[in-house]
């Protein structure tokens, strides 16, 4: 007896702390927390979705996604390239500040020392603080040393490629071979050329990582991760490592897409949000989370038909023109996101204030956020607290969006070295001109001078973190 | 006695004509004809739809209606300027069969002293001969002069204005403004500066048309044209005069669309659509209607701001490349259309065919037809009949799209006066390349073969109408 009752006792201590850890005895507060789910699409342009007007890319499941939720038509990155775009979304701050972005590196390679550094608060972090079981799954890119992992910044759990799919060329490193002509190679299309290193956690599990099967295996993560957190609340970033060049899908897709290889790869992201968007729904968590589809920046142009198109938007990844910076942005939680389009401003670093506010937890004081809480349109219908929104390539502010005007400064095509400097700055009514077509700057002085106050102001209190992205090698 | 009952004959005698006329009395299979209504926006381009991309104008109807129906992605017009697009869209043939496209004047105007062809057959007249009432509304410029109007070629009624609404310029009339500071002044805004005649069936009934009401005119005379066919099969052609410039709204609408006067139009042509598309609905009509919209040409680029826009399509109006000829295109009848987005080719000249074919009327076998039966994709969810699409410019065969690959023999923008002949015809695989941004003429020449022998096949059946556009003044 005395042993049977020992081992009762033994079991109910068991029971009591499976039911806590798995969130059953915490109470339903924190089960009514909303769980978050970040897609992040890399280097997809503004006109690369079915909804956002592309004619022979088929994505019924985002399309799907945007009638039942809201599709954004002006929602803007943090930065037209990836390293700084990514600090900005989880640290809810220009990366000018966190010194993400810089002048003399234009993202993280593979020999960058650093990576986002430890006095930065990620969304992870403040998830966590909550109780939010975290997780990355994807590219990184804010550093691969140990100390910049996802694992040490706030996640419970990472499983993907650490930086771009296009770095660690073993062909290029060979030498012989220019930039340019290596992608016009049959060797881009060889998932061996890239010496890209597939991690869980802290471990490379895979090297080359089998980029056919990146997709699938990313989603497959993504899904497991979603039902083993059905009883507690979550934060799932899924970065997906595509359609950056180069561009590779399983046996299922390749070769399907009417748009050759780049609708391939978007197609079987589709699929995969289709699988993560069922899943919620079978889960019955599709009641209490927020999924959020967008991109790190516009499409990478010089890669011809292997790159995105921005849609009616002028230039690309890279640029600080609208192709550069404005992506296409859907917000999916049927029962809580009014659906509907939504063509006020918001950007990726209002995903942190946002999620933090609706989480229960205090946005950072000690710091200078830019972030802003879009609650009010995603759950009310109301419009929203955006104003401004301000375009720096590297550590140099080149335009400021205020309202529907947009103020170049200092224009340069993407990949073009040549910068031009303008003194009265380009000025471009969006709502009317979204394609940057007709400036507007000799009729509108009054506005001008308005957005100068605004960079004044803003300038006022910037701090420039130490750049992060220079040492290599 | 005798003389009331000879008047109880008579009145018997005109009850029954009255009920065959009306189609009481011809059987459920007439009323089991499908209604058809083409709804045609003028200078619309491809990305001028929330669901074709644009981030500012708000077409809820007609994005409400895309998801109901098939949104097709490749579908063209006859021609990239007014009338002649107009006339392949109602004869089902290229215009340079019927006269109605010339070298000498791109379009009516009117001066002009001719106008479509009495040997022509327009769908109005073929869907006539089969028991449907058919109405113009709208648009017509196929020729102003009485034998030439839509009551002279199988219309029971018009209601419109004869031509576009931006001719007879009583300011440019006047002389000392060029053309383009015309549209740079305060004139352009005011609606007594166009001195277009609105006309009743063959009647002038206001003069200069009042422009600010006429979208919302219009919609209200096309659904007063539905509620009284209710018993009967009809054709409702609804040409709406805008968004050609000038821009004339009314004042529900007038500035309101974050998108400038332009969005007004937009968004005022898209609530006329919504009650057309109620109005069915409330008569259960929309059982048995076929709905489609599209528009007759690409954006008017050299408006400016005042212009639309292609999307990512280049070029526009007046042009062969794509920007000029490819429309955002809805097909919507519920239970009859299955939903979804369709990539098969489709051209206004396949609705001539289409509709007679489903009417029940055969197609003219003494005239060569341009259009294909589009019903199977339509009804049966298929693959389409067509594989060639030929861009013309005036009389002139500028360019071949066979499958996915278009083949430019003739570039010239559409308002550019240059033009550049290619012996080795550009030629862009439009499935990859929407935008025509890469010529692989390099790498196919035997697509290249294959299109010069549909040329061949093609000119070798063409008999050139004599032109119907030179003779003005």
């Amino acid at each position: 007896m005395q042993h049977i009752f020992s081992t009762g006792k033994t079991l109910l201590f068991v029971v009591l702390i499976y039911l806590i850890s798995s969130g059953v005895l915490i109470g339903q507060s924190q089960r009514d927390k909303l769980n978050f789910i970040i897609i992040f699409a890399d280097d997809l342009g503004y006109g690369d979705l079915g909804v956002y007007g592309h004619p022979t890319i088929r994505t019924p499941n985002l399309d799907r996604m945007a009638m039942e939720g809201q599709k954004w038509t002006n929602f803007y990155v943090g930065a037209s390239v990836c390293t700084p775009s990514r600090a900005a979304l989880l640290t809810g701050r220009l990366p000018v500040r966190s010194g993400m972005a810089s002048n003399h590196s234009r993202v993280l390679f593979p020999d960058s020392h650093n990576g986002i550094p430890a006095s930065e608060i990620t969304l992870a972090e403040q998830l966590k603080q909550v109780g939010y079981a975290t997780a990355c799954i994807g590219k990184w890119h804010l550093g691969h040393n140990p100390q910049y992992l996802p694992t040490n910044n706030g996640f419970d759990y990472y499983y993907g490629i650490p930086y771009s799919n296009d770095m660690d060329n073993v062909v290029l490193a060979q030498g012989g071979m220019g930039y340019m002509d290596f992608w016009k190679s049959e060797d881009r299309k060889n998932t061996e050329s890239f010496n890209v290193p597939l991690m869980r956690n802290t471990e490379i599990i895979e090297r080359p990582a089998n980029q056919h099967t990146i997709t699938g295996r990313y989603t497959d993560e993504a899904i497991r991760f979603i039902k083993e957190n059905e009883q507690e609340p979550f934060f799932l970033y899924l970065a997906h490592s595509l359609p950056h060049v180069p561009l590779f899908a399983s046996e299922k897709f390749e070769g399907k897409s009417p748009r050759g290889i780049y609708g391939d790869v978007v197609e079987e992201i589709d699929e995969g949000i289709g699988r993560i968007l069922t899943t919620l729904k079978e889960t019955g968590l599709d009641e209490n989370t927020i999924v959020i589809f967008t991109s790190d920046n516009g499409p990478w142009l010089i890669m011809n038909e292997e790159g995105g198109s921005a849609g009616l938007l002028r230039e690309g990844k890279g640029s600080t023109w609208e192709g550069g910076m404005r992506e296409p942005c859907i917000f999916w939680s049927p029962g809580n996101i009014s659906p509907g389009i939504v063509t006020e401003l918001g950007t990726t670093m209002d995903l942190f204030v946002t999620f933090s506010n609706l989480a229960g937890v205090e946005v950072p004081a000690d710091r200078v956020m830019d972030g802003m809480d879009l609650s009010p349109v995603l759950l009310e219908g109301e419009s929203g607290p955006r104003e401004t929104v301000f375009f720096y390539r590297g550590t140099d502010l080149f335009a400021v969006r205020m309202g529907d005007f947009k103020a170049h400064f200092i224009t340069q095509g993407g990949y073009n070295p040549q910068r031009e400097v303008h003194d009265t700055p380009l000025l471009y009514n969006l709502a009317i001109d979204p394609s940057e077509k007709y400036d507007v700057s000799g009729q509108h002085p009054d506005i001008i001078e308005k957005i100068r106050e605004v960079i004044r102001s803003h300038e006022a209190n910037l701090v420039r973190g130490p750049d992060q992205l220079k040492d290599r090698g």
